[in-house]
């Protein structure tokens, strides 16, 4: 579905769509750092952001983009998240629009903005509007490569995938650029995603998509827990692909909720498996619950875990520390009627811990991709929870940040 | 107000109680791990229990113990938790209670008993037999020492205090042992406290000083937020000291009560320092909240996030990710009212990242103890959270668990 040639055309796959990413001397690192994203094409918008209170200026900035509806471009920036910035923070993120709205002959309630990185600093202004500048300038369908590795912070690769589907006989684009990891790095903000395509939804319905598709993704993937002050999804159709437009709930939405659905679930698990110093990626399926809320919340406490996370890095099998997740979950479970298991291997049931083949646990715990089942055995609800294990090099990196 | 000596004597401080602590084996290092506490004079009985839903059996029994309102004694074990082990290690628990009954002359649920260890294994209870035959053998006004020693798992040492007060004339003492840094040890359980006491109280008092003492001690202390199948905090109140009974809330009871409550809170306090691989204690202060609970939740917040527990560790002045774990905490802050301290030093204030003298930061992020203010300015509700950092070793100690 996501194939290489598509991952390259990114967020400029859709028709219609151009992207760029320059450097703007914001990352310490010098790396690319300002990234555009544009649609001549007005284009439907809607975005999902961070339910931290602390939440960053560029957010509270583009919730009221989002609000009007419409937009014709995204800028974004990685190495400040002009976070707890105050006033002087919301003037900067809308001066980033400002000059965005200028360069693109656009008005500035059309332009998205974004900020990861540092905690705290102002963003420098003097280089923000020589980079956004340049960025236009630099415009192109080959520009999301470039874009994607501007948003990057910590990631040790940027996350990008395009796909298309055939909607009403028509051929539908999606292009997509996301960044993580960064969610576990000290005061680095958490993740951005930006979407494209060009389909013709009703607004109402994108966004309607755009949530129930982060809620079992992005809402459903964790890295060490914390919530970031920054996070933003957002995702642009601009209709360019001449469908009949989407206005209800038919067959032709469903198609398209799909698509955009198993685009942010793959991002998700890109950004999970990237975690800061992950050696493991983790699948955590919970099922037999009585609502999806329910088997969130449990495999959202096994994945927080820093017990499960270090046994799975240590290779260590020890399911005590799951069902004990489990069971402080908050949810109402029933020990007895729990089963878990590891790579298909059962470990727990019927309140006991099982006595499990150790030569074939040590296979399932040595490999990179780890599945973990849990049955709660009280209902039909389920949901899936990506995440990866606590190392060394997570220590590392946060513990070393300033030296 | 705990010297050594009262730390030596310690559950045997209080008069009319003796302890012991043995090797029955069931360390794999061979350190002992039984223990039993015993008061001839019919003590009133008080308990607070995990909320895991995953239980262990020794709790189960337990708290039928209590429930009854008197005992007679206490025998714990370390090096397994009886925990996930079902019918079985109910019947395994019930019949600890009853060999050291049958040992004590004293009725099976006269006996508090207590396990912890690797969560699934079945005790070995021919050697728990020998064991509790044995310290019932060894039972002494010196035995508190080796008592606390018996039921420490991967704690660095035996928590141990034991104070006295005056009431009504009379001098009343108490005594306590407790375990603690297991928790975040692959498969152990988490904290078990003894607290003896010769004062004469009624029983449902006992139990409203002992909840609400917990409640501002051992509830407001984390390590690694991992709620244990296995904790247990136990008080036995013999009325050897020959006290006015407390029957009320009266001045007696205060006095009574603060003291118990100073025990828990010195206890929490060297659990938490005591913390698997811990290289900082931090003091959590939270205050200007509208409610102790609001106020708990975010200084948990923070005590739980492993952004923040290794930036402590690694000395990084990083206020961003405080702010960040205040404002995801679940509590309806206002970042504009918030104001927070490390060490006395401003770092965050009025919705800004303040600029705070960077020397005299890393002084105080060089000390073991740091202690961190977060005003909300919303009330006048406060709460303190004891915990610490989150370093290498942390993930050394649990990842090498089998190896």
């Amino acid at each position: 579905m996501f194939n290489d040639n598509h991952k390259i055309a990114g967020v400029a796959y859709p028709q219609g769509f151009k992207a760029a990413g320059v450097r703007a001397g914001i990352k310490k690192n010098g790396n690319l750092d300002v990234a555009v994203i544009y649609t001549e094409k007005e284009a439907a918008v809607a975005g999902v952001f961070t339910k931290n209170l602390v939440a960053a200026a560029p957010v509270l900035v583009s919730k009221k983009i989002v609000a009007t509806g419409s937009a014709h471009a995204v800028v974004a920036n990685a190495g400040c998240a002009n976070a707890c910035t105050g006033e002087q923070g919301l003037r900067d993120a809308e001066k980033m629009a400002q000059i965005a709205a200028q360069e693109l002959n656009c008005k500035a309630d059309d332009v998205i903005v974004a900020s990861t990185g540092v905690i705290g600093p102002n963003l420098p202004m003097d280089k923000m509007e020589a980079g956004i500048k340049n960025a236009v300038q630099k415009l192109s369908r080959e520009g999301s490569v470039n874009a994607g590795n501007a948003i990057i912070t910590t990631d040790t690769y940027s996350k990008a995938c395009a796909t298309e589907v055939e909607i009403g006989g028509v051929e539908v684009r999606f292009g997509a650029i996301a960044k993580g990891s960064g969610m576990i790095r000290p005061d680095m903000a958490t993740m951005l995603c930006f979407i494209t395509t060009d389909a013709d939804i009703d607004q109402k319905l994108l966004q309607t998509a755009l949530s129930d598709a982060t809620e079992v993704s992005f809402n459903c993937m964790s890295v060490d827990g914390d919530m970031s002050t920054n996070d933003t999804v957002v995702v642009l159709a601009n209709g360019a692909a001449g469908n009949k437009k989407i206005v209800t709930k038919d067959d032709d939405y469903e198609k398209f909720f799909a698509t955009l659905k198993n685009i942010c679930i793959e991002l998700a698990k890109r950004i999970a498996a990237d975690g800061e110093g992950a050696t493991k990626f983790l699948t955590i399926n919970v099922m037999g619950a009585q609502t999806f809320a329910d088997a969130k919340r449990v495999g959202m406490s096994v994945a927080n875990s820093p017990l499960v996370k270090t046994a799975f890095f240590g290779q260590d099998p020890n399911p005590g520390r799951t069902i004990c997740a489990v069971g402080y979950s908050g949810v109402q479970v029933a020990p007895e009627k729990i089963s878990i298991q590891f790579g298909g291997l059962t470990v727990y049931k019927a309140g006991l811990v099982t006595k499990f083949d150790e030569e074939a646990m040590r296979k399932i715990l040595a490999a990179h991709d780890i599945v973990v089942d849990i049955d709660l055995g009280l209902g039909d609800a389920q949901a899936t929870i990506y995440t990866c294990d606590l190392s060394f090099q997570y220590v590392k990196i946060n513990a070393d940040y300033t030296t």
